[in-house]
């Protein structure tokens, strides 16, 4: 279901180093899970299929994340989107479910079937303590997918769970059409799922940024690959101008112990990663950045009144490498998810094309300068 | 279900007139619409019961909201709660669905719902055109309710619209023990819904100022009535002090025609109008303010360009008018929720007496200067 | 310059104790000076006179500042004013000079004053390292004060630096008619400085919040003291309906170890305070909150990467009771600065009136129940 | 003091066709005018020199803007700046002055030497009308200048002004070491005022979108030329790294009838077209962006309470052409900055050198497919 990544042809975004897995599960502990559902072909009948769509769970750990949240912030670039979550996450700082990507319709069945789980794990949710703040963030994959069916259900959001914790953290994430990926679309080209990481220099803190994008958003005519204007050039097979109706889903990870407040400004970062390969934040693109960190877990139920935070103490000297590390990890995610995905055929007989990655390359190879 | 309002007993808050119905409904074409859920008794089974909740619908007008989408701002004063659809509400300065208010483990299966009646009647959303953005608020009544067994689902909602569409507009808006409000709480009584409106005078523009709210929130020390600080004097039987886990939503609507920044203005008054009740936008607390104006509405898909859009040409001499129109309804309204709510027992035997009305009627009676 | 304070009187605003000397100043470190200008009377000559204005200085410590900065949060609750360095608390969540309040067209004066102040402290500041971002509210003294002439200047500045560094932290601060609020009218009636504090309960942390305003808002139908409705009742001598063109400036600190998100948070709460007082954060009143904390220092040239911050484990046990002691001494402060305040005549022979204590005070000591 | 412009060299960014001047002067009724100070060589004397600096003012019409607003909005893509006026901007909708860009320490005397002009012109400010609202932007140009002396005041923006008025509307705007720009570092090379304008296709309503940027942010290493990482090879003649300390101020300007929210969305692409020149949006760089529509005054003292306001009837159709428009103009007026600035010698003997173009243009000509 996955063509090579971008750095298999041996092309480097950015000046940093990636991780060992140039994956958000780079940052130790962070877990992906997805469920991928396709089913039936031929032309829509909604509710029916056919099916083109999934969810992607990210863990920012294993554990029990109501009891033990993780700081985030989260930034809105383009508030066109029905995300869950983000009024709490804003207000409070904090994680404390699976961060889940789905289709834009789906959304609040994952959100309740996130909102199930935690329950199951902590029925005092509601009853003797606060509720539970499901985040979860969509993209519309209705070219392709029957996506009034709402296909994803309890039983998809469980699936991504046990992907998510079977086996170690650690591992490589599967990218393109895949989860919440399945049936997206970028640029006019197949999306999907995309991840990358960065390394920072010791002299920085050696921390870890990971990124992992739900891409489907652009149109054909502004594709930049690390710089080279393909979209001039490359069109997808007869392809018609359309408005964009599309978005991003940008989740990021890091170990640096940074506040909330600073989770916020590397959102803000994410930005500039996505406009490098070309996007204009569309009218019609939902496009938004959560970022967690997983330095310090925050208690629900603590034993003290104030305990010491792991904190940046400076933040000229590292801030500007973490922004880097950002830029560099979004970008090169979003093309990976270009890189992976492969050829598509949902609903109607639409077809969404694998982006051709022999004739990018072959002009990425050139000497620049 | 309901007891007098506050007015019904010669009480006025504030200066301005209300309108005839002294409800969101005095605004031109507003309906409300409530399904309410009360089944079993005795100790919570989660998943079972017992149910004290419900859905309380507020439609800018009787029409294809979709089609015909009014303007809308939003303000969140404490954002520790779950509402939906506040993302897009905000880019995009629209609101394209009812307006719906449930229990906070509902709201995703209120907003699918919401999602599934938008559908029906725009078989187009997610196929050939963006998507569908449900706006949802909630409070947590799991004081009384099964809030884990999220009971309102499809049905409920449908039935609200119903009863919402039923009858003319501008009918007066049941209170208390009703929809969203069967099992919310108030400064340790029996919360619930309320409502109340405000007229400026004509030479102010003439307009009409309408609130709903959800109440949700405060300790019993904190209610101040009018000015009266009742909480000080008069506690619930058996109260014990208990951390805020509240919660108030306001929805406010008017027939001015305002853009969606001044509609945001709006909503930051609603404040006000809170913390003359006595609160102080306690920690848990999700406080909430959406604002829509009727003068205008704004097509999927529109013929031209561009529009004459009516809108203030000089903000200060009706501003000031709607701002204070606001903060005596959004009082009112809160104080109606109050006054009409009536004793409930819920799970557990859990018990929210309605607030005792006679000794405060009876301190504000008598002369204050 | 001042009469007694609304305790002098035995009127206690909330439930919490206040610090010993009921200010801002009982947050250990803090300082604050005034600057006071009384010059001249009869009818305006703008440049000239006559001026009733000032400048106030807040120090969170008495060391160097910008090397040694404090955490910071703020929220505008009507952005209808002209203060500057937000921005940049905003995004870095810290305040680098004292914070300075004075009246509207001469805040760039003082702003550009606080700038000459620190580049002689930090003779780097724009050589070898970034800029200053000096911190300056107002409100509109021009009902008074010759507004136009801009007369608060360096030497002012300077002045008010002097005074806040002169003795021990910890002393009581002066309150009505000096400094930024030598001019400023609130409800009609003579407004100005006021202060107040807050302890909170040993089991809540034991912290303090003090409180800092320039009041310079409402209008005199809308006084409301401690609940009571003062404003349908008493007038000043003479008064004719004005559009509201006000403000307030609040300043709160604190020594408990919060984070820039949750200083914002605590601004947040300062609006309830402000609406029990009677504001309707009226259209054309610049309503601005800051607030830092004292806990804990953010070194400009520190020497490690990072460093244990001092935080609060866990929000809800201690955030609840430092947002009520922010809504009962922002009150007490407004309520402070109008009963403090003594009759002033400035320009053109306009009189504000002292608000008149005895009505008030003879009404606020009946039984309320 | 300029050489010529990218299009000069036959490189067009983007697809849109640009006006007539390729100027933010290209939006109807539009006016720029710059003041220059370059004074002395050597040595730093903090007070006395060398300076290189200035003034730039936008003017979005040639009348009384405080009598006749334009409406606007504003973003903060990083809020490490010390701008003036945005607060009240954001909450209003409305520019009521020219903006003015100049150095970072400056900021205050321009903004007061403003409000000095406003109050000439409308002595009813501060007496019986609200205040004025200077929104002034800036850059730290001290890498050049005696940024400590702060020699930009009321002689500087009158002369601004002046030349702003003097002559026609739709003139060509001066670029590179001129105004606010002529001590500003781009990318390590000299830096400066920039512009560039959009011209929208007729179906999607014609109107003109201008840009005009004061460049002052990046490293040299990042520097992206229309997709060529020019910073990869090219640096400036004994560079050595240096910490950002920079910042970009974007003023864009356009007919098109967009209320203050859409103004806003315009904003945020400005930041798309800053990413593709390579900005990172540095720690230390205020990134910050003002937009305003010429398309509608809204009168100080109007006659009715009404008004109908031109506005876009159906956003997606326009919008996502206007996104673009900004996205190509932000680029091209960085560009444009940094191909016409000159070589610049500054305080202690620092050299800015101009961005070599020729090596450059020569990959830019070469095929990219």
């Amino acid at each position: 279901m996955s063509r090579p990544r971008l750095r298999d042809y041996g092309i480097a975004i950015g000046q940093l180093p990636p991780g060992p897995r140039n994956a958000i599960t780079d940052v130790r502990g962070v877990r992906v899970g997805h469920a991928t559902l396709i089913q039936g072909e031929g032309p829509l009948r909604p509710g029916e299929g056919p099916v083109r769509t999934g969810v992607t769970l990210i863990l920012p750990h294993a554990g029990n994340l109501f009891r033990e949240k993780v700081r985030a912030g989260v930034r809105t670039l383009n508030g066109f989107g029905k995300p869950c979550g983000l009024e709490e996450l804003r207000e409070l700082g904090v994680v404390e479910t699976p961060i889940a990507l789905t289709n834009t319709l789906n959304v609040f069945r994952v959100a309740d079937a996130l909102a199930t789980h935690a329950l199951a794990h902590n029925p005092e949710i509601g009853v003797s303590t606060s509720s539970v703040n499901p985040v979860v963030g969509e993209c519309n994959d209705g070219y392709l997918n029957d996506i009034q069916g709402r296909h994803v259900g309890a039983a998809q959001v469980t699936a991504a769970l046990e992907d998510a914790l079977s086996g170690q953290a650690g591992l490589p994430v599967r990218e393109g059409n895949v989860g919440a990926g399945t049936g997206t679309s970028c640029f006019g080209w197949k999306g999907g799922i995309g991840t990358a990481s960065r390394r920072l220099p010791q002299e920085a803190g050696g921390w870890t940024v990971g990124a992992l994008v739900q891409s489907n958003f652009g149109r054909p005519e502004q594709l930049v690959v690390d710089g080279l204007p393909v979209g001039r050039f490359l069109r997808p097979p007869g392809y018609r101008p359309q408005p964009e109706g599309g978005s991003i889903m940008v989740v990021l990870a890091t170990d640096a112990p940074l506040t909330a407040r600073q989770l916020g400004r590397l959102c803000v970062r994410a930005g500039a990663g996505i406009a490098r390969t070309g996007s204009h934040f569309g009218h019609g693109s939902g496009d938004f950045v959560i970022a967690f960190s997983t330095a310090h877990r925050i208690r629900h139920w603590p034993q003290e009144l104030t305990a010491p935070l792991p904190a940046l103490a400076h933040e000229p000297r590292v801030l500007d490498a973490l922004f880097a590390a950002v830029v560099e990890a979004v970008e090169e995610a979003i093309l990976n998810s270009l890189f992976t995905a492969e050829t598509m055929t949902g609903r109607d007989g639409h077809v969404r094309y694998a982006l051709p990655v022999e004739p990018i390359l072959e002009r990425l190879r050139r000497p620049r300068w």
